[in-house]
């Protein structure tokens, strides 16, 4: 349930996709790693919330007690710790597991891949959290996948927002997971489960609401440093002040204008502890439409410098900001758009079919084929002994290989090799 | 246990000899396919003989029971029986899970890529099986790995063995186990194995024994043909008719100096029905040792036609020939002989640094480094409001980039980027 085959031009376009994802993550200098896609279910428990329930566990068969990965974040973090290395740049692609809900049909899946580029290390503050927004600007560009928005926010911003509606922090937690809900349902219901579920009171909720509905740009954050309750609080002013600085940064990567600062962005996983990001593509501009709707994320991240410190036995911490992009949303959206644009996906790459005309000329046709593998061809032939002419030139045009290379009896005599462009019909001898 | 985790510079290798395989099934006109690394249980069970003890199980978390793939070769007879495919050449390239005693010093895990290459279809005989082999010798001619031999055999030849033997049809498959383990221990302990375990009778063992030490080329083919016991078996003679096709086949591959004919080969699996091969390195040869000794199977295949049918309701056959390249033990001596040479392998491809030589540059940095991404440069920039210059060139030592890109007060006043060659020192203006 919730896993699929991929068949050969499903499989070719998907490939096409990691390999531009990858490209963009080695432009910034990233190196690649693994790590396997078991992990001891002690490792994973405990760090992903309420999400922690969908993990997929493995039979103890005598050993040891192990579930399969759920992102590449926690192993990543873990990998850091075991290995005390203080400072990496590094791109992981790879399939994660979650014993979700699939909704196949938006590319949701209990098996599947994620695209992620994280840079760990003490360094100046921003710096590599504006190059992680960088990134999904230029992925989402490169695939031309219309327009879009990066949301941004800051989890310290958020814990002052609770702390200035005098929220208790035992409820920060499951209060953040409540107002990540603002993209999917209206603020009357986030109110009610805040209230019912949260056991907030009211009146806190409707204060909380007067901050997470509002979204802007670089004025909202100025504004809200000039908020006398907000920045009366540590953590919230650390946080407008770093989002200052990122914009800054954004400004001069020429992207600050695809961003938006929005206080309802809160992220569902625990382990973020600083800017966080969401980016969301945006249907087509419509004249009866205010404002163009979100389709959904295809790209998510933030900063989350408490990790590794959970695996280290002294808690020694490695402060680590990261991206994920959502590559299965993307693929979904890119096939549907393959299929509705009723273009072919080659699945192969095959230059030159070998082919003969006559019988009996297996020999010759292994010994040309051959030839041509050695040379770095990409060849195939078909696997009979005496192939009619017109098959070998239909399998051409159904598989789209642009060139036969034909010898039968007269081209023997001569030496040559008849080359002929399955399209044009042109032929030339050689 | 017997799991890794890949650091940056041992991934960049793995992913080289990946590609260079991918390239080459790609070479042969396969096409990508990809399935899940779960499957249920119940398509994996009773596919492995005695090996199948060694699945890792999921827990039935209020669902299906699931399964890990064990290889790649179940999962893509499945695949072909579900969607009722009668022919298909694909690649497959993914990890596979074992409860195996890892031996991890030579490349032996529990996680671990599988490289296949499988065509299936109904096909004139020997050319699919031909072109399999061929692709085992460009894989390990490309990669270098030194001097190899690849061994033939065919599981009906075996059949017809242990039929003239006089032995029970219930054994053939655990005595076949039994024949398969001469590459390791000396005839006399496989004989008492048969005799002991397999409850053959010294007479029947010893008979066997005149085969299965046998090896040679063609010749033994011809031999065999002749011999007057064998070729009274309608199966071996089956076997030794398509031996010989192949030998011609290789023949015009220009490959056949590196086949031999080993009647020892019987390989593990339960579902190889037809030719089966398996490709050794050999030790490069020393004056004191009469023959090379193999330094163990580093590529592996054969026929399978029933495996699809076991799939299919109605039991229709779909004939398969693959083979699968040992990734993981080139791996570990390609591994090992980098490590001897003291090469470093770079992890990242880093093009340029950009470096800025005095204090409160930042912005100007960040402005270059954008426009040199958005051009497809591969460039990185340390993650410092004010690195010392100095810092930012060992950087480039240390990690291998080539060049670095300065601008400094100097520059900025004259409009252009000062270029230097890291190695040479060699600085141009532009």
């Amino acid at each position: 349930q919730g896993t699929r085959d991929l068949p050969p031009a499903r499989a070719a376009l998907r490939a096409r996709l990691l390999a531009a994802v990858v490209r963009c993550f080695q432009r910034h200098g990233a190196a690649p790693m693994d790590t396997p896609a078991l992990e001891l279910r002690e490792t994973l428990l405990g760090k992903y919330g309420a999400e922690g329930r969908l993990l997929y566990e493995l039979q103890d068969q005598g050993g040891e007690r192990l579930a399969l990965r759920y992102d590449l974040t926690v192993p990543f973090a873990r990998y850091l710790a075991m290995n005390k290395i203080t400072h990496m740049k590094r791109y992981h692609v790879a399939k994660v597991y979650r014993r979700d809900n699939p909704a196949t049909s938006r590319g949701r899946y209990r098996e599947f891949y994620q695209c992620d580029f994280d840079i760990a290390g003490q360094f100046d503050p921003m710096i590599p959290d504006a190059e992680c927004l960088k990134i999904v600007h230029e992925v989402l560009s490169d695939l031309q996948l219309g327009d879009f928005l990066i949301k941004v926010n800051d989890r310290r911003i958020l814990s002052g927002i609770f702390a200035v509606c005098d929220i208790p922090e035992s409820k920060f937690l499951p209060t953040c997971s409540t107002v990540d809900k603002l993209d999917k349902i209206p603020w009357e219901e986030v109110r009610s489960e805040m209230v019912g579920e949260r056991g907030l009171s009211p009146e806190a909720a409707d204060r909380i609401g007067e901050y997470v509905l509002l979204h802007g740009g670089l004025d909202l954050v100025e504004q809200l440093l000039q908020d006398h309750k907000l920045s009366q609080n540590k953590l919230a002013k650390e946080g407008l002040g770093d989002l200052k600085l990122l914009f800054e940064y954004l400004t001069l990567f020429g992207i600050a204008e695809k961003i938006s600062f929005d206080l309802s962005l809160a992220r569902g996983l625990d382990y973020y502890t600083g800017v966080i990001f969401e980016a969301i593509l945006l249907q087509p501009e419509n004249d009866h439409v205010e404002e163009p709707i979100g389709i959904g994320s295809v790209a998510g991240g933030g900063r989350y410098d408490g990790l590794v410190g959970m695996f280290d036995p002294k808690g020694r911490k490695v402060p680590c900001v990261g991206v994920s992009i959502g590559i299965e949303r993307i693929f979904s959206i890119l096939e549907q758009r393959v299929e509705a644009s009723g273009q072919k996906v080659r699945p192969t790459e095959t230059q030159v079919l070998v082919a003969t005309p006559q019988k009996d000329l297996l020999a010759v046709r292994l010994k040309l084929i051959s030839e041509l593998w050695d040379a770095g061809i990409k060849a195939e032939m078909l696997y009979k002994k005496n192939p009619k002419l017109l098959k070998q030139l239909q399998y051409c045009e159904d598989t789209g290989i642009p060139l036969a290379a034909i010898v039968g009896e007269q081209e023997l005599a001569d030496g040559v090799v008849k080359l002929r462009d399955v399209a044009t019909r042109e032929e030339v001898r050689m």
